[in-house]
């Protein structure tokens, strides 16, 4: 075959890079799950030595001078037409991550480093005294320098959001966002007033006390009855539940137990156990390329919120899984009905922190931090009245006012890393759900009854062949339209909580 | 100072590779501990690409031409005479890291690792299975690389053996090593003969039901009351117990758990805690570097055998713990007085396990596996026969004869590794032990009254003051004759062992 010498080296520096990133992997995994506290500061120096090993493998100029022999350039990504399908897919990635990295100059990307180190911990600081003005300054080098890099990616304007924006969700648009975001903001926030005029369901049965040594037994026992392969993965504590990979066949997701509060490790389990199959399914041929990865965040927040609100807290779920539940938890349990518990899990309550919010109230959260980002990158917001403006958006948006910067503004790290843009994905990821499990219950009609006999066998299947299979060779766009024929729109997710939640309220 | 811009690139070096090191360790104890049994054989990538970088930096001519510049060379190790003393240390131990590692071709390196990764493994599912033949072309395959390793070093014919010893155990060869266990094994032998003709003492208590998780919480409290510093380590279970560090302040250790042997799991505790110990205590500016670990593996294995066994079995040592250990296990030993629990922890009754052997016959398993090493290196035995030669063995050393390859010859993961030349360290542990005891002893005539009263401070003051703090700057016999102004023999151990079980056995 024309080309094989360089696709060879090409792929064989490819997966080096890739074996450095999955030890690097182990590092932040091992940090969260094992590391004893005294070395913390070790780990960071080790972090370090890795990271910048991995970034000079992926910034090497023969990763360019491979891709241009194969006819890719910044203006051709797919490189040469004579090469096979796949290795067009494979250019065009690699080509996307060298250009963005090559494009950053060294001394820039070690500043960023370092401003995002000193950055996170101001944030932490401020968080725990609730005290923003400590953190603006940091925050606005934060946005300077986003600004800057998105400068060297050609961003200018409105560009530059739409540069950081791309980081997460190739190809897709802060004007494209708004146009979804806006019936989602009306119709939810339709939703919530008329859930707020009915009475709330009972949900103390989920607030007693439950052992955190059997709410892991539990949580072992429900990873195995969701059909994941405990040969390939494993499950842990840590503060925050997080996937990670360092294999394709060590895919380890964690979650966190509250003694008062099951339901948050349950469902922390089947979200995490939704981004672990995506990496779990990516097809056999591109596992430990660059190709072999989830494409997006948006389409793995898909994945993780699918299995997490859809399937997780259906009745059909509870159906299969509730009397397992009740054997775990026979004093707390024993006399909660199906229905009752149906109710507890998807109690509908606006609250101030993102991450406890409900099916329902969570994307206004999103679309509160979507509009601020936007604005701050626009020049219409200034850094240091974001907290009057989180405050007047809360009390639009959700009817409620933080007490302090730490309930509000503060509440999230994503910022104090430069991570702008990546918020969107939790919402847009609501709406690919859903239009794909639209396509999911046509082709499968008996999808139901499945999970409610607990066989999650077909929809595991359905989901790794038409959509986990393709690893980043599909932009999360054309994805979308191979799997549904379908651009992205809010109206399958409305229809879904709108019905769902209808029912549930009595509406 | 002269030499000062040397000595700084020189230690920056050695700081990157011991950081590699340390990311490497960690992935081989997340291997024993964590990983998902499909996730094996990409491990083993990771570590060969790992191993290979620390092999490229630690082999890198840079080091060579900075080590000549301070005068160091094969010839004269520790350099420029004008060199602080730590310093000529310093260049001694990297110049023979340096000329070890510099003669193997890094091909080389990278297959070893490969085939370690995938021998290990095969050898952990052989033992599984009793199935030796599917382990042996692995076992083949590791002799010939540990063949083709000493070949790089300038071993051939009975040097073999030789260039391996010295891996572990600098400068002690397999005659003198011979001429050690001599007495050893007569002594032993004969003692052992004694014992089998006084009644045995009743240990039916250690042999009842202890569940593991309880286990588990007692040998966590264990720990605390060794003083050990839980914020720069930690505690897991794995197949066999060890001990790892990935950072100064991050120094692991595992047991494991049967249900009717509690003392396995506690022993075990104990002994990896005494290697703990030692490279928890190296002084803090030898810390991060090539000078800040154990000196042999016949030193480390004389710091786990003297916590575990001449503090951890003697009667002052569970006068101080046994009323604790009885809380965690009432119904199990509430009953049983100190002087029976003091019998059974010194029970003397040769069986088939190593791991599980007694204070009196543990020497003899090693001594078994010593000759039989020696026989596969000088081409006298075909690594297919090492079933057979082993049950011959077994009978003549200790009159016993496994029913199962597991119970024999696959019950230790130590030459699935390759680390061939490693047994004899854990009986010449013994000896070096007992010679430092004596002259602990004489130096605190306190020592047993602290123990009785489960204060172990002035033991690990004088351990890590007089031997720890030493890391690798003196070699084990320097090392030996500063603390004792002795050679190494095994007279000390000998009358230590006679003493005491005339005393238990009443001969």
């Amino acid at each position: 075959m024309r080309f094989e010498d360089t696709l060879n080296k090409l792929h064989a520096l490819d997966r080096e890079c890739g074996l450095l990133s999955e030890v690097t992997a182990l590092l932040s995994w091992d940090q969260e799950v094992n590391l004893p506290r005294a070395g913390v500061e070790e780990r960071a120096e080790q972090m370090a030595l890795m990271e910048g090993l991995v970034h000079g493998r992926a910034t090497s100029p023969e990763i360019d001078k491979l891709l241009r022999e194969l006819g890719s350039t910044s203006e051709n990504p797919r490189g040469d037409e004579s090469l096979p399908a796949l290795e067009r897919d494979f250019c065009k990635v690699l080509r996307r991550e060298y250009d963005r990295m090559a494009k950053l100059p060294p001394d820039f990307v070690r500043e960023y480093a370092r401003a995002q180190g000193i950055s996170q911990a101001a944030w932490a600081e401020a968080r725990k005294r609730n005290d923003f003005a400590a953190f603006a300054p940091h925050l606005q080098n934060m946005v300077d320098i986003m600004r800057r890099a998105a400068g060297y990616w050609g961003g200018s304007g409105a560009g530059v959001y739409d540069c950081l924006l791309d980081l997460y969700e190739p190809g897709v648009k802060a004007d494209e966002i708004s146009r979804l975001f806006k019936p989602l903001r009306e119709r939810l926030s339709a939703l919530i007033r008329q859930i707020a005029a009915r009475p709330q369901p009972d949900t103390s049965f989920v607030e007693g006390e439950y052992d955190p040594d059997q709410q892991a037994r539990y949580n072992h026992e429900l990873m195995k009855r969701l059909g994941f392969p405990l040969d390939r993965g494993r499950l842990d504590v840590s503060a925050h539940p997080f996937t990670n990979g360092m294999g394709y066949n060590d895919i380890r997701i964690t979650t966190r137990y509250a003694k008062n509060d099951p339901l948050s490790s349950i469902f922390s389990v089947i979200h995490e156990s939704g981004h672990a199959f995506y990496e779990l399914h990516i097809a056999p041929e591109l596992r430990g390329s660059s190709l072999g990865q989830g494409v997006s965040m948006g389409i793995h927040e898909s994945q993780s919120r699918l299995l997490e609100n859809v399937v997780g807290r259906s009745r059909s779920f509870w159906e299969g899984q509730f009397p397992a539940l009740k054997e775990f938890f026979p004093r707390q349990l024993g006399q909660v009905s199906l229905d009752a518990f149906y109710r507890a899990v998807n109690r509908v309550q606006p609250s101030l922190i993102r991450t406890e919010a409900d099916e329902v109230s969570y994307s206004l959260h999103i679309i509160l931090r979507f509009e601020l980002e936007r604005r701050i990158f626009a020049g219409e917001l200034a850094v240091n009245d974001l907290p009057k403006a989180w405050e007047e958006s809360m009390k639009e948006f959700l009817g409620l006012a933080p007490d302090t910067d730490a309930q509000g503004v503060l509440q999230d790290i994503h910022w104090s890393q430069g991570s702008f843009g990546y918020f969107p994905s939790y919402a847009l990821g609501n709406l690919y759900g859903l239009q794909f499990w639209q396509k999911l219950r046509s082709d499968l009609p008996g999808a139901d009854a499945a999970i409610a006999a607990g066989n999650f066998e077909p929809i595991h299947t359905w989901l790794a062949d038409t959509i986990h299979c393709w690893g980043k060779r599909l932009d999360p766009p054309e994805l979308l339209k191979k799997v549904t024929g379908q651009v992205l729109a809010p109206d399958a997710f409305l229809d879904y909580v709108e019905t769902k939640y209808a029912g549930i309220y009595g509406l």
